[in-house]
């Protein structure tokens, strides 16, 4: 089991949120009436949507690159990442004066790959079937003397994402209410960390879920095992975003300790969660960011008179899988 | 011309705030570093989208709900509305426990027949295009003793909507800026109304606009000719939110004394502007909330170098004309 001298805290995620708080969008923590009265519960989604770049990626992204030396600053940074990641450190760097670099996959959607060359990046792609991210990342970083900034083993970039649940917490304070379940989305498993981190601070009640699409429920499934286990490969899903092989090593070591456990939901499923933010919430949700929905929507865990939070952690979507999806109807 | 006693007025907007402030959403105002590098100036668009029932409708609502006196709550209320007006009444009457009956045409989106249904309101539909609805619900009115909600020329509803310009100019200040332009959807008047009390108040230096879809164009003739003038008739727009045939009384009244000017914008520019709200901000933006963004997008006024603020009323679209207009693709 890999040990670590400086994990994240909660300290690190406020001290994260005191130095995001002029940047970034305090996305807005939405509930429907008329979906409350369905669910027989309140349910809050937390709108990373709305968040730069349109996805909360750019929270972490940010917080890691302004940590960073004036010479590490000027040399430049690289990332891999399916593309949000992508767009979080394209932009951050763009305001921070600092030359990126990011590794895509050659099939990352359209959206990402456009967005992520618009805020200036320098894009490389990749074939995520045959080649290791990983790799070409380091190898480039070492010969061009580049900051490589994890997408999610990274004690700023876990920090800056944990400010999610910081306003969570904070905006659930003014209705004078605590959340009793809070779901989100996991890849790499950065996003539901940091929130944890926050919300057993500020929220000790609430129990913590990651969500995951089904064959890529490798957070799940290492909760269970208690340590890491990677996906078996060989399927695919239509959320893009999280459908990382493996726990990150620094996420899982605090995930293991903090969460209440996985919950896993078929495709099928996260569309018709896209459907229902489109017509309760007016949001528009990628697939990977609709899973937390999905799950509370679909029950994983009883939210049966509960106060629930699920977080929309993007919105970087195609218009045609996208219109596709509205098209679909319910079974 | 016609002479009101008491016509709103910044105070009666910010009594509105006060009142409406622990029951609205102050929804957010984004910007994109997308977009704005693409116009050349920093656009704000004030989601209105994210209001409960999905317009800003419900702010005004629910401000006149409340001010009844308890004989008028205990005796119900009839509005008449293509739908946004619909659901702000029909919500707000359920948050206050007063009964509601709402006139709808028979044509109205789906969505938001449904919507109001689920709200508990009693929906009686019409023709549109045979019957009156001013007609109709004044009978219905007196008959049963009801207190009739009228979309825009009412002094608590112009009040209600005006609260969107005090969070516009109050989120602004955040940023220590203030708006050079603001533009907002107009049917009868009343959101653009009371936005212009608002900023005549905040911020003197913003020049208001409405934006109308072509043919629809009566609050931007009235304003040229200096009198309410009608539509001519006999055309369709796919804007259904803000097809009113002339310029509320007292909405118009405020308007041509405090607005700059009219914008018109083409079905296929409004089309345009849902994409652009799609793709930059994540927000589902209907037809007749998207004509403000379509107006600015398309450089109605000219927007080089200045901050810009267009709110989106309302996201209740069907999802099939949403779908549609994301795959059709720009010129």
């Amino acid at each position: 089991m890999p040990e670590f001298d400086n994990l994240p805290t909660y300290e690190s995620v406020r001290e994260a949120a005191d130095l995001l708080h002029p940047v970034v969008v305090r996305t807005p923590l939405l509930e429907s009436y008329a979906l409350n009265e369905k669910l027989g519960a309140r349910l809050f989604l937390k709108c990373e949507t709305l968040q730069h770049t349109g996805s909360f990626k750019f929270r972490g992204a940010y917080n890691a690159l302004a940590r960073l030396t004036s010479a590490q600053q000027a040399a430049g940074v690289i990332a891999y990442s399916s593309g949000n990641h992508a767009q979080g450190v394209a932009l951050a760097a763009k305001m921070l004066g600092i030359p990126a670099t990011i590794l895509m996959p050659e099939d990352s959607p359209k959206i990402k790959l456009a967005n992520t060359r618009g805020y200036g990046a320098t894009v490389i792609t990749f074939n995520r079937y045959t080649e290791v991210r990983e790799e070409i990342g380091e190898k480039i970083a070492r010969a061009e003397n580049l900051t490589l900034i994890k997408p999610y083993d990274n004690f700023f970039v876990i920090s800056g994402q944990g400010t999610v649940g910081i306003e969570v917490a904070e905006q659930l304070s003014t209705h004078n209410i605590k959340a009793d379940i809070c779901v989100a989305p996991a890849g790499g498993g950065g996003l539901v960390a940091g929130t944890a981190l926050a919300l057993n601070e500020l929220s000790k009640q609430t129990d913590i879920y990651t969500a995951e699409p089904e064959f890529f429920e490798d957070t799940s499934r290492s909760l269970k095992a208690g340590k890491r286990i990677a996906n078996e490969g060989g399927h695919k899903s239509i959320c893009d975003a999280i459908v990382t092989p493996i726990p990150g090593e620094m996420t899982f070591e605090i995930n293991r300790s903090l969460l209440k456990g996985g919950l896993v939901v078929s495709d099928d499923e996260t569309k018709a969660a896209v459907r229902a933010a489109f017509h309760y919430f007016k949001c528009v949700i990628e697939p990977g960011g609709a899973v937390a929905l999905a799950a509370l929507l679909t029950g994983k865990v009883d939210i049966t008179g509960k106060t629930v939070v699920a977080i929309a952690s993007g919105g970087n979507v195609d218009p045609d899988l996208y219109s596709d999806t509205l098209k679909e109807r319910d079974q």
